[in-house]
């Protein structure tokens, strides 16, 4: 049993966090909130406070921290006596917040893998170039921590090992991820344009015949005929989950399909092949050097700011392929959310609501005991029914349809 | 009589002005360059050397200057002892250089009209902003200064002033400008990425019924049937010398055209919608202030690189219509440059050669004592028949259809 949680970050998947962590406080306890910009985790808490969104009375706070200062991270968490903390802040920090975790033996959980802010795409499976070098030290001093516990990765992991646990092998794992919402705005990101970016600007690699394979972004589309939101258009992209699913089902093809429109498309593709996509510093004509994507970040909108007229709704499943009883066997495990009601319920978008809400989950397990496995895990490697329970309760309900995508629709329960 | 060339900028088009100014030093003597970039001038000066471009054994010599420093342009006049300026420098420093050849008593030639770092698209008349604000004291100190004697504006102005003396009463002039070229690469500009993303984003100016009307750019297109490059589509966008003929001209409609392939407009509207050619500054999440206009600026291809795989032709001419004995009457005065060609003579792709070769043909013209005006002239207030005779003979030659695009074509003077 831990208690107690700090949520490092204050952009909209962190309101997300928040709200939900107020909303379950009865279990996991006081609620703190940290980032560079204290004022942009005031305002958080003022959205919480405004919805009523805190279950019992208690404790709230805002607290300015610099998250790439392990010491300064870990002196929070004894100064806050939190048990339990979520990262859900820039894919920068994660190996900073992770080891004052360790430090001070608390739980910790993020929602996306450690990026070096200098480079893409490296080698695979990416968790062995950052998270998993600590797996071995969290397991001897017992620190729980849960590794991509946010939609996808997280449930979409959680999705992948219920389907696989139905069949007796595992032949291909394809998750599929669709925005079929729109913000009326010309162009943004749902997410931090920055990772948003980086995630496409790479090499993509996906796991088939038991070896990475490689290839380019918008190289390979597939339309998927998926619930609620109809035919969509996915494309093959490189996304964390591939990474750990490979290593935990190696007989398995690995891939991870995302929805683009045309105009996303286009819009990429001018920005890639002019370099403005780039991380690394272009020296200007006056001799400023500039990091080309932090300037597209710049110009773009906030993503927090596309919330209030986003419509239209998310699915994001996983298409799992395998044999049982000697059969072929197929099962599409997924979950839909629409962009108004989470506007609605805790003041962000879909896309920041099914990142966010799914580490709260975690978090419960962890404070319940139910997940709290004393060693570095990724989602699939814990039970996913306590999971979907919480899930199906706090926002994200999963359904699945058994005999694949055209197959009977249920709850993932029934 | 005038001699002695200085040449302020390093950039594609001062490179032609170099080659050209040695080519025909017989007329103006020494020749000098500056730019803030000694290197800059120094590897110009080396290509006018290698080409053998000197036709008499004379002065060549590099200098740096900060051409926004008046005083330091006026002093490097003085010690260099020139008595021509041909400022193709960039188009924020106009006023400066013009400054210091008023002040030391030069002639002062240029290719663009002045422009403002921070605004784009002033009032029209736009010279009215800035140059014409200096007419009467070049006038009272007996100073030469012709403005725009580049190709567009220049040569078209000249063409302009070529037709209008053909007839009666003139009616309208449309300037069409078709680069028909490839430079293989991705996106490219021509000149200056700052300068031409500036001519694009904001108002389109254009003078009909005698007044100055509005539209914005690529919202009105039109199909041309040109000599050699075919039929091109154009858009009405602003530019300099539409603002000098409506004042000379206020009776004709005059408008300019300018082509675009598709490909150009979707990069162009891509980065306009996002805010990526914007003058003003943003802020990155790091809190550093970034011009994004400068940042894409950057990563284009400098023009100058163009040069070496740059194929095919432009052709730019006024097509003038009005009437004659009571007739209508109309004329298409163009020429057709070729990129190759370009390179092969003096390094430089087709754009940089069309807009370096006339402000030389200008300078000698400035020598010989035809345009040594002793005030400030636009170019279609000078004399075009010895313009057109030394264009014939130094490589950018003007032909002509008497009854428009499709009369029968010959020589300007045949």
């Amino acid at each position: 049993m831990k208690q107690n949680v700090l949520i490092i970050g204050a952009g909209g998947v962190a309101q997300v966090v928040a709200h939900k962590c107020a909303q379950n406080n009865d279990v996991l306890g006081d609620i703190h909130i940290a980032s560079r910009t204290v004022s942009k985790c005031e305002a958080i808490l003022e959205s919480v406070r405004e919805k009523g969104a805190m279950k019992n009375d208690g404790v709230l706070k805002a607290h300015q921290v610099d998250a790439m200062d392990t010491a300064a991270v870990a002196q929070l968490i004894r100064d806050t006596g939190v048990e339990i903390v979520i990262n859900v802040g820039s894919a920068f920090v994660n190996m900073y917040v992770l080891d004052a975790c360790i430090e001070t033996g608390v739980a910790y959980i993020d929602t996306a893998i450690h990026e070096d802010p200098a480079k893409i795409c490296e080698t695979p499976p990416w968790y062995a170039n950052y998270e998993w070098k600590k797996r071995d030290l969290c397991a001897e001093k017992g620190v729980t921590a849960i590794l991509g516990a946010g939609f996808d990765p997280g449930v979409v992991n959680a999705f992948a090992r219920f389907a696989i646990d139905l069949m007796d092998e595992v032949k291909s794992i394809d998750i599929v991820d669709i925005n079929a919402g729109s913000h009326g705005k010309y162009f943004a990101t749902n997410f931090d344009p920055e990772i948003n970016f980086r995630e496409f600007t790479g090499v993509v690699y996906y796991w088939e015949d038991q070896q990475w394979k490689e290839t380019t972004m918008f190289a390979s589309g597939h339309d998927w005929e998926l619930p609620v939101v109809g035919t969509c258009r996915a494309y093959q992209s490189g996304h964390d989950e591939v990474h750990s699913l490979a290593a935990n089902y190696p007989q398995a093809d690995v891939r991870f399909w995302m929805g683009f429109g045309d105009h996303y498309i286009n819009v990429f593709t001018v920005l890639k092949n002019l370099g403005l996509l780039s991380e690394q510093p272009v020296v200007t004509a006056e001799g400023q050097e500039v990091v080309p994507l932090k300037v597209v970040k710049a110009v773009l909108p906030d993503p927090a700011s596309l919330a209030p007229n986003y419509t239209g709704k998310t699915c994001i499943g996983d298409l799992v392929k395998g044999t049982k009883d000697g059969e072929d066997y197929e099962v599409f495990v997924y979950n839909v959310a629409d962009h108004k009601e989470a506007y609605e319920e805790v003041g962000s978008q879909g896309i920041s609501y099914t990142a966010g809400v799914p580490p709260v989950a975690a978090a419960m397990l962890v404070a319940t005991g139910e997940w709290d496995a004393k060693t570095m895990k990724n989602v699939e490697e814990l039970d996913p029914k306590p999971f979907f329970t919480i899930l199906d309760r706090i926002g994200l309900p999963t359904r699945k349809r058994i005999g694949g995508l055209h197959g009977v629709d249920t709850a993932w329960n029934e």
